[in-house]
């Protein structure tokens, strides 16, 4: 893969998420050689993807070039890179670019989405994952909208103007909620001759309430809010397919629509070559110890949403979210510079600084351990967070002037279709 | 085209650039049904085209949603479709999304990449006339780096180092001098294990000079800065083919290169329909007399590049750029409403503004009537004008503070590869 001989012991990072970030971020000084992988340029900030898809952000401002972040290191190197393959007994691993030996592996590859086998879902639905994800998006609702407005069949257009989220979690809740924000402040503007009453969003969640692993405080107020915004909520309800534009589901409900997303579930991202006892089937997720090393290896290691730590807090691994993903980040590379000084690895200890999702304007939810509120102060402090984890003063202050504008304005300026990007399943049909 | 039916007359213009948006703006408020027809859904400042390609600027603050711009109006109407064809004689359109008649048409498709016939490099060149052509042309030259870093090859990786531009007008240069900016500013600190002595930029230029639209004074200038960035110029030399990465000419100059960008010129891009005696074939461009009607037509417009307006000043018709194309459009919009009031048409007139080319950091040139000057004053009378006339304030305020920021950082932030767009080949291959 042609990185320069050293002398130092040689630290490999696959992925470039918040977890691979963070880790890299602290290792940079230390006298490793590090090479982080990814098969993007840049870190994506995913908490924001839905308002890239929704049209209040620009995709630059959530996302940030790795180079800008490893540069900062003599020792280190960024390689935009697939990996095909991993040889834990010659440490070497085996990518689209070449081969690497390492002497520390660390695999940050997170998760992506979880159509549970459903592969007529799974090539029909829009998902949203990663950047080019949340574009499309963007485009096939906008096209959508363009396709309503010269529709004369009332049935067709009721079709265009029918979004449905399959999963109420983080992601589903707030895509919902941009939609419905759109639906509210920005489309009718933009087509005076479209009547938007028309316009209909569902939410599909199989629990018997939204946002699963929040409060049921969180789930109320939340579910307060997308009712306010007019948004149609199905629970204990499951999505069993969707084709020819038909959603259909467990119960009699089916939903005729253009734009479907699937958020119902994410699955771990893993790498062939680790052995198959160290994966948890289901999950798809690498079984790590207190220390993030997959078991039974000592020198690889994998961390955030592709590790499952099981403790007695969480028997099942820490939430799939960004804050375990950094903690776990920092916490390995306070244990590699220990052991790189000769001494042990002391175990990751979960901080849990709570949870949050917002709704639109004015409306979030906060969880933070007793205290769980939700109305214009959780709104504030959602976006305080955001704002403050993002990486990168750019993108902090073009996000900080998009949210003002878009606040004052009633306005989500973002609106460009920019077509086609590539599908998951490599094709550049539709979405 | 499911427009509502209306008593006003039906003003139909194709082409949201400068001339179409110049003239819808100021015939909103008149009585007319106006119906703006574009294949994007938004407004591209294609002067700032080049800073997207250079990673100076995101894509979404050089556009503006279309919609925006026709909202502020009860009888105005924007529609997403291709034109195929119009019927003068039933005073009908016909577009992919079905027909529509007018009672005034307006013309305002603008130009495109002019190859003269030489398919072998409209197949393989890159070129940037448009939002996704200026996304691929950054997408191909951060890929290229990627690949150079890694490479083995001595001879490959000047290859992946290596940039052609063919043709040296504003284009040309302005994309020359960004990519040597990015060479001496940026991509060293991005690829701290590359050495960018090996990278090369290459200018060349069929004509004597490069600008050739500008003064003596500015070419000179300009030669001067593009020289001290690193940029080879290549005078009196013409492109004969690219093909199998290698750039060959009409001299015993070649050059292997990985990214070669023509701009060597444009052409019309006229609609079927409108008779042949009123198009020019050299410039597949339209005939308009004073008043921009179309040669044998008085209800049938063409404004901005795929007009040509021969007058005593200008026998082949106006530069085709901005200035000339906004103010066709605002003309026409008078001549329109005093044409309904029954008064008759005013001749055009072309107030020349004077022209300007940036090559990088502190470095402009700008001829304004008798005044030819160059530097950091012109630079700073560059960005002024530019911000002035980009569409919103969202987008001026966003390029103020990346331009800002970049001034102050030597940087250019929007280093993603984001990728692949479709070609105007239709393929995705590599552009």
């Amino acid at each position: 893969m042609n990185i320069p001989f050293s002398n130092l012991p040689r630290l490999v990072i696959i992925g470039g998420g918040f977890a691979g970030v963070a880790l890299a971020r602290k290792m940079i000084k230390e006298p490793v050689q590090l090479v982080l992988i990814d098969r993007h340029n840049y870190h994506t900030f995913q908490p924001l993807l839905y308002q890239v898809s929704t049209s209040s952000l620009e995709p630059d401002s959530i996302a940030y070039p790795l180079r800008k972040i490893v540069k900062r290191g003599k020792n280190t190197f960024f390689r935009m890179a697939e990996v095909a393959s991993i040889d834990p007994d010659t440490q070497k691993i085996h990518t689209n670019i070449g081969s690497i030996s390492y002497d520390y592996l660390v695999i940050a590859t997170g998760a992506r989405t979880n159509f549970f086998g459903n592969t007529t879902i799974e090539n029909n639905a829009m998902r949203m994952k990663n950047l080019p994800q949340a574009l499309n998006l963007r485009s096939l609702m906008l096209e959508n909208l363009e396709q309503a407005v010269i529709t004369t069949d009332p049935e067709k257009r009721k079709e265009l103007l029918s979004f449905v989220l399959a999963g109420a979690g983080p992601t589903g809740v707030e895509l919902a909620g941009g939609i419905a924000e759109l639906k509210l402040n920005v489309l009718p503007k933009d087509y005076p001759d479209m009547d938007f009453s028309e316009m209909e969003i569902h939410l599909i969640e199989g629990a018997p309430r939204i946002l699963p692993p929040m409060s049921e405080h969180a789930s109320k107020k939340a579910t307060k809010f997308l009712e306010n915004l007019g948004v149609h909520i199905h629970l204990n309800t499951q999505v069993k397919n969707y084709e020819n534009d038909l959603v259909t589901t467990n119960t009699d409900l089916s939903i005729r629509s253009a734009t479907f997303i699937w958020s119902a579930g994410v699955t771990g991202a893993p790498v062939s070559g680790i052995k198959s006892e160290s994966l948890i089937p289901r999950a798809n997720r690498y079984k790590v110890n207190q220390c993030n090393q997959i078991e039974g290896y000592t020198n690889v290691f994998a961390i955030g949403d592709i590790s499952v730590m099981e403790t007695k807090e969480y028997p099942r691994g820490h939430p799939m979210v960004a804050q375990p993903a950094i903690q776990q980040g920092e916490h390995l590379a306070k244990n590699l510079k220990r052991h790189l000084k000769g001494k042990t690895m002391t175990p990751f200890k979960y901080f849990d600084k709570g949870s949050m999702a917002t709704i639109g304007r004015n409306k979030a939810v906060v969880d933070i351990g007793k205290f769980k509120f939700g109305g214009f102060f959780a709104w504030f402090i959602w976006m305080f967070i955001h704002l403050w984890f993002l990486v990168g003063f750019r993108n902090r202050f073009v996000t900080f002037f998009n949210w003002t504008y878009n606040y004052i304005n009633y306005d989500k300026a973002a609106r460009l279709i920019v077509r086609p990007f590539k599908n998951d399943n490599g094709s550049t049909e539709r979405v």
